[in-house]
C-alpha cells in the first residue's frame, strides 16, 4: 500500500469533484485528506487529493485525462523527498539551515549538488558530503555563467532549484528551463523593500515590522508567485544591521516552511499567484 | 441561487466523497469549495462542502441518509447571520467587542438577547437596543438559577449560547439543553491555569505568553472541545493586573474568531475537540 | 503622591543619565522605570523616566533646563487619559473600537468630540454620548472644508487627533496646526501598497500577510513616523473583500495599540521615525 | 574603546540610578543604552547599563561597591562570546541550530564540548570539529553518571551549560554547581502539559496553539525562572507525531532566542523569574 497525492487543476464545471473521486474510488483508493478551491474571478478549479492504495499510475491518469476537460493539468505526486540543487552565493544561513533540516529529518529534501558563484560555502557543503560546484561569474557574460550553472545542473535532474541567497538575477532564459520550479528566498516582505538593500530601507523607514518571502521565481524580477511570507517585529534599537540579522532568521523561517510545503505536494501555481492546499 | 454549506460526519469509507458528490452533481448544485478530513486515529470522516444552485432540501438530505452509513450526522446549513443569546457577569469587554462588531458588520450574529447575572451591563445591551434579562443568583439555588435562565432564553429559540465573560459554572444539565452548542471563552491558554484567578498564576509563574482559549462547553469545566486560542507576549513589566488587562484582548479576539469560524459553518465537534474545515 | 512620566530628549553627551536623575533625587522624586536609548547614527540621546513623589513642575523643569544642553526638548507629562478628537469618514470598526475600549475602561482617553465628513456615524458617536460634527467636504475648497475642521476642533483642545480611517488626505498646513499630534491608521502594511485601494493591491499580489500602520501625519503623505504595525496571514481563499475585512481587524488592533502607547507617554518622535521606550 | 554591560541588582532605594550614573561619568564612560526595572511588588531594583570607554574594571567594581546597599549584585560583563558546554541526549535538531547558527555568526557562543548521554550525536559535533564526550547512563547510578559529566565539564570552565534536548533529570546536587547557568528547553509551553510526552498530550486535548520553553533550570523540575517562550499553531491535521515536529521547530527557536539574550547580557534572575532588560 502507497500514499501519493494527486494534483489537478482546470476549469471549473459541475461534477468535476464526483468526476474524480469516482475515478479513485473505481481505482480502490482511499481518500485520506481531500481539499479542493475555485476561483471566483478566474473559475478555475483546483483540487489536492491524498490517496492510499495500491495504484496504477498508467490506467488512473488515463482515466483522468478522459474524464478532465480539455486545458487540465494533473499530476499523480509520489510521498517522500524531492530532489533539489541549491544556489548560493556567500551567506550561509539559508543553506545551513536547509542542511541542518536534512540532516535531523525535518526536510525531505535530496540535495543533489550546489552551486555558489563563490567558493566560500564549499566547506559547509564539505560538512554534508554534498558536491559543491564553484562557477564564478567573473570574467564570463551572463549568458555564459548561466549556461555554465545549466550544464552543471542538468545531469542532477533535480525536481526544484533552490536559491538559498543566491543574489544573482536569473534570465528569463534560465527560468523557462525550471518553469515554476526554482523558489527564491526574497530578503524582504514583498512588495515593500523592493530591490537591494531592503534593511537599510526598513531602517530608514522606521518600520516595526521586517519580513522575507519565498516565491517562484518568474520572468519578472522579485514577481513570482509568492509561497509563504513571514515577519518579526522590530524596534528603535535595530540598527540596519540589527535587522539584517534578525531578517537572516525570517529568510531561513520563510523558505524552509516553503520548502516544506513543496515537499508536500500543497502548492499549485495560478497565475502569478499560488494556490496552497 | 443560494448558497449553503453540508457538514458531514460519519464513519470512513471507500467512495465516501463521490458518493456525496454524486449526489450533489445530480442536484445540480455547484461545489464551491470542499474540505475533508479523516481522523487517522479513530477513522472518523468529516466534511465541509459549500454549495451553490437551487436547493430543495428534504429530497437532498433523504438522498444524503440513504447513501451515508449507519452513525452518520450531516446537516444542511445557510449562509447568514446565527441566533444567539449572549450570557455576561460583570465585565464588558467581550460584550462590547462582540456588539460592536455585529454593529459595523463584521460579525453574523443576530443577538437575540443578553442574560445577565448582575445588571451592570444592561446598559451596554441598551445602547444597542438589545433586550437584558437581569436574572440574579443571589438568593437562589444553582438549580433554580439555571432554570430561569433556561427558561428565559428558551423563546428566543438561540442556535448557540454564548459565554462572554460569564463566571458562573453550568451544570451537565443546562448543558445538556444546548449540547456543543455553548461557547465559551476562557480566560487561559488551557489547560495550562486551569481554574479561577490565571492571570495570577501566570504573573507568579513569570510566563512569558499568555492567552485564552474559546471552546464549547461540556459537562467537564475547562475540558470541552477547543475552537480556537490565541497568545500575545507579555514581560517582566506586567503586574498581574497589567497580565489580566492584556488577556482582555486576547479574550475578545480568541471569542470573536471562534464565533466568526462558527458562523462559517467550519466547525464540528470530534468527541473533546473540534475539527475546523 | 504622584506619579509623571519625564521624556527627554537631546544631543548626547557623557553623564546626561546621571545629571537628570541627580535632579529628580535631589527633588524627592523615585525612579519607578527609566529606559534610555541613543540612536548610534544621529548621536541623539532619548530618555523615558517615570518618576513617583511630589512634584514641584516648576522647580523641576528649571533645574533640567540649565542642566540639559542647547537643543533639548523635555515634557513632563500627567498619568491619565489623552484628550482627544477623532476623525472619521464612513467606516465604523476603528471608531467603534476605540469608543468600545474607552467605555470598558481599557483604553485611557478622553474623546471630547468626533469629527466625520459623512453623517453615517452619528449614530455610533451618539450611542456613546459624544458630540459629532458632521462637516461636508462637498461643495467646499479643501482650504475651506480643513479651516471648518480646524475651527470646530479648537474650542476641545485636544491632546492628539485620531484619524479612526478619516479618508480625506490632510494638507501640510492643517497637519501644522497638530505637528507630531495626529495619529493616523493607514490600512496596508507601509510601505506596501502605498495609495488606495491596498486590498485590492495586495490580493492581485498574491500576498500571504496583510498588515496594517499606525502612524505620525506629517506633510508628505504615508511617510510619516511609524508607531505600530501589525499583521495577519492570509491565503488564496481570501477575495480582496475578504482581504478588506481581515484587514479592519489589523487596522483596529494595530491603532488602538498605538493609542495605547501613546497614553502611556511612551512614544517620541525622531526625525521620520519614532523611538518607543 | 570598549564596550561592556553592568547588571546591578538591589534593593530600591532613591537616587539609585543617579549614583550608578554618576559613578559611570565620574570613570569617563558613555552609557549607550539603560534599562531599569523596579519590581513593584518586592521592591527589588535591576538594572542594565551599556557602557562604553576605557574600562578600569577594579576601580569600577570598587566605587559601584563603596555606592550600593549591602545585598546588592553587580557583574560587569564584556561583550562577546559566551563559553558554553552543551548537553545532549539524542535529538539533533536543536544541537544542530545552535552549531548552524554558531558557524554562520549569528549566534556568539563558544562551543567549548558537548556531552551526550548517548554516542548518536557524536557525528554530528564532529562536523563541527567540537569535541564529544559520550557519557552513558546505563550501568552507573545518577550520582555516578552526574559525577562523571561535571567532571568532564569542569576543565572546559563554560559560563553557561546549554541543555540541548538532554533527556535527564538533574539533581538539585548538580544544578547547585551551575547556580543560574543551565538553559533548558523544555518541549511545552510551560506550565501546560508539564512531563513526559507533551505533544501526545497535546493531541489529546486537541490544543491550536503549541509552544516551547527555554528556562534556567533550578532544584524543582520544569519550574525554574522562564527565559522565553514561543508559540506556533497547530490544527486538527496535525497527528501526535505532526505536533512533535512542529514542535522541534518552535524549540529551536525558543532555545536559540533564549540564548542570543543571554549573550547580550540582558537576563536577570529574580526570584523564579527572569527580568529581560
Amino acid at each position: 500500500m502507497e500514499r501519493k497525492t494527486l494534483l489537478t487543476e482546470c476549469p471549473d464545471s459541475k461534477g468535476l469533484i464526483a468526476q474524480i473521486t469516482n475515478i479513485c474510488y473505481k481505482h480502490q483508493l482511499n481518500i485520506v485528506r481531500n481539499t479542493e478551491y475555485v476561483d471566483p474571478v478566474t473559475g478555475q478549479f483546483y483540487m489536492r487529493t491524498v490517496l492510499e492504495g495500491v495504484f496504477n499510475d498508467t490506467t488512473l491518469l488515463f482515466d483522468l485525462d478522459r474524464a478532465l476537460p480539455t486545458g487540465s493539468r494533473r499530476s499523480l505526486l509520489s510521498e517522500g523527498a524531492k530532489r533539489v540543487v541549491v544556489l548560493v552565493t556567500r551567506e550561509a544561513h539559508c543553506l545551513g539551515d536547509i542542511l541542518m533540516k536534512v540532516f535531523d529529518g525535518s526536510l525531505a529534501l535530496d540535495i543533489a549538488a550546489i552551486v555558489g558563484n563563490y567558493a566560500e560555502l564549499s566547506a559547509l557543503a564539505d560538512k554534508f558530503a554534498i558536491p559543491y560546484h564553484h562557477i564564478s561569474h567573473h570574467g564570463v557574460s551572463r549568458t555564459d555563467h548561466e549556461q555554465q550553472i545549466l550544464a552543471t545542473i542538468a545531469p542532477y535532474q533535480p525536481d526544484y532549484l533552490v536559491l538559498a541567497k543566491f543574489m544573482r538575477i536569473l534570465s528569463a532564459d534560465f527560468v523557462a528551463h525550471y518553469r515554476n520550479r526554482i523558489i527564491n528566498i526574497h530578503h524582504s516582505f514583498l512588495p515593500a523593500f523592493i530591490g537591494a538593500n531592503p534593511y537599510q530601507q526598513a531602517f530608514e523607514r522606521g518600520v516595526k515590522i521586517i519580513g522575507a518571502t519565498a516565491h517562484f521565481v518568474n520572468e519578472q524580477l522579485d514577481e513570482g508567485p509568492i509561497i509563504e511570507q513571514m515577519v518579526r517585529t522590530v524596534d528603535h534599537n535595530f540598527s540596519a544591521a540589527d535587522m539584517a540579522k534578525a531578517g537572516r532568521d525570517v529568510e531561513k523561517a520563510a523558505l524552509s516552511r516553503a520548502l516544506q510545503l513543496v515537499v508536500e505536494n500543497r502548492v499549485l501555481v495560478h497565475g502569478n499567484k499560488t494556490v496552497v492546499l
